[in-house]
């Protein structure tokens, strides 16, 4: 999050102008628009922007050595694991569970992995496969430049999306921070009681493979600055010692007021959105001469801010 | 690193059939081969399919806490920088510096950061800009699917490039852990004597904008984990007591013996290679139902190995 901020504070010093909105209609067919800088589109989008995300859908992660890590719930995308997740929450599973994995370039993942302990009431033991939603293709906001793996990606209600037209199904990217519900080897497995986050390099490969649930939008840095571990080949601490506890873990609905987070996302719905993702693949400055001539799909800077709660 | 190993691991679990060569021309044209899984491209390919990276290609650099990083120079794109950066290990240069910034979701730096110290010999103070390379697309070994930075992307020598094809050359991919020589604002600064690593999303943004210099083979969570500083918006760790000395950086070609590495990267001109990234994009396991249909240029797992000293 802080190098997100920081980048919009470094735009901030680019040469701008002031926005021009044209209030004639053009007579003839018009040229294509001018390229705007990020810090025009911030300042002619001005806070409609950003849209305040319901405290219903923050997680909020409390570490007992005092970090914390809030975590936005994708509930349009997975409605039955965040629903879940919500009731896991209130139910207090996983106060005193632990992060007991860490895999290099991979993942971080926490929970209470199989004690045995009965789940909450509200908590659907094998909730669906919701890997992927159905939508019309006109409710993906493109992306516009390429992307590996979906011929058409782009964005819903702010999260970044592979889009297949065969099935008229969209899934949720696996990007950095991205976090998901871990399961075992069959897909009806996987309550959403134990889950993780990515910490590296995007693993588009789960796409359609596994429920994501959300993304880390704060202090992501108290999980992926854990030592790594080596157990099983997959990062597991085979020295319990290092395992690290979770105090509690609290939707921030259910937070006392003077402890609720606030945060808002950017609103890819927003008509200047696409002139963002243009401004962002075209932006130069003192450092970077060379604009990179695009973004990718997991790589847009600063869609979720912490904001003081109203 | 270690989960590279492990997916590997994982495949050798995976389905596997005795891989047939075609002994009969074809009369015919021939359908598409069928896509082998990636254990049967790798046997099939046998150990031609890695080649021994040269000693004087590897940086290790040994951290005052005992753990050792190494990294593979790519001497091919950055002749100069990496001439210095082996110019920089022989004199000693990066022996009691420290690894001072740790930027969240983006790089790891170390270095002398200004200290006003005299290069040791054999350093270029001013090197050129070496961020791309002139070579005829024909030297690409394409990818074969979409990347967003570049219409055509594929491999050199093992390192994932964009091509322009307008310029002809081929710049080095930003990727996690790829290793880059940190400059000023301008770009003939940065003569190698500082590094940087990456240690979130593919920062693609970087490419042609700066220097990459190589990539992190082994050892990259010693740096990974390290804790987040926040100084200057950039990571910096303000608390000088953050800081990681390190202890000796110094070439696998310059250690004695028994304490010399040896890696060996995929060999991205082997004939097998295109069949490899096609078994990749295909691959499915008991976890893994649906295939990716895709491998991005970040993404391919197993690019080195460590392997026993000969």
């Amino acid at each position: 999050m802080l190098r997100r901020l920081t980048i919009l504070s470094a735009l901030l010093l680019s040469a701008c102008q002031t926005t021009a909105v044209a209030d004639q209609p053009p007579k003839a067919p018009p040229p294509p628009p001018p390229v705007q800088t990020t810090k025009e589109v911030l300042d002619a989008a001005g806070p409609s922007f950003f849209k305040r995300i319901p405290d219903e859908d923050v997680l909020v992660i409390e570490l007992k050595n005092g970090r914390k890590v809030a975590i936005q719930l994708a509930s349009r995308f997975a409605p039955v694991h965040v629903a879940n997740i919500r009731a896991f929450a209130r139910g207090g599973w996983w106060d005193g569970a632990t992060i007991y994995r860490v895999q290099e370039g991979f993942v971080v993942q926490w929970g209470r992995n199989e004690d045995g302990r009965k789940y909450p009431p509200g908590v659907t033991d094998k909730p669906p496969a919701e890997y992927e939603l159905a939508m019309p293709q006109e409710q993906i906001v493109p992306l516009g430049y390429a992307d590996a793996y979906s011929p058409i990606s782009g964005f819903v209600d702010g999260w970044p999306v592979g889009y297949d037209p065969a099935s008229g199904t969209a899934a949720l990217a696996h990007c950095y921070a991205s976090v998901g519900a871990g399961r075992d080897m069959h897909p009806d497995t996987g309550a959403g009681g134990e889950l993780y986050a990515i910490i590296g390099h995007a693993p588009r490969r789960l796409d359609r493979n596994i429920a994501s649930v959300g993304r880390v939008i704060d202090g992501f840095d108290a999980m992926t600055s854990l030592p790594r571990g080596t157990g099983d080949g997959l990062g597991m601490y085979t020295d319990k010692t290092m395992e690290v506890t979770i105090a509690r873990a609290r939707l921030a609905a259910d937070l006392p007021a003077s402890e609720r987070p606030a945060y808002e996302a950017m609103d890819t719905n927003h008509g200047l959105f696409p002139a963002y993702l243009r401004a962002r693949a075209n932006s130069t400055n003192d450092f970077y001469r060379r604009a990179p001539g695009a973004v990718d799909l997991c790589g847009l800077p600063a869609m979720v801010r912490k904001v003081e709660a109203k």
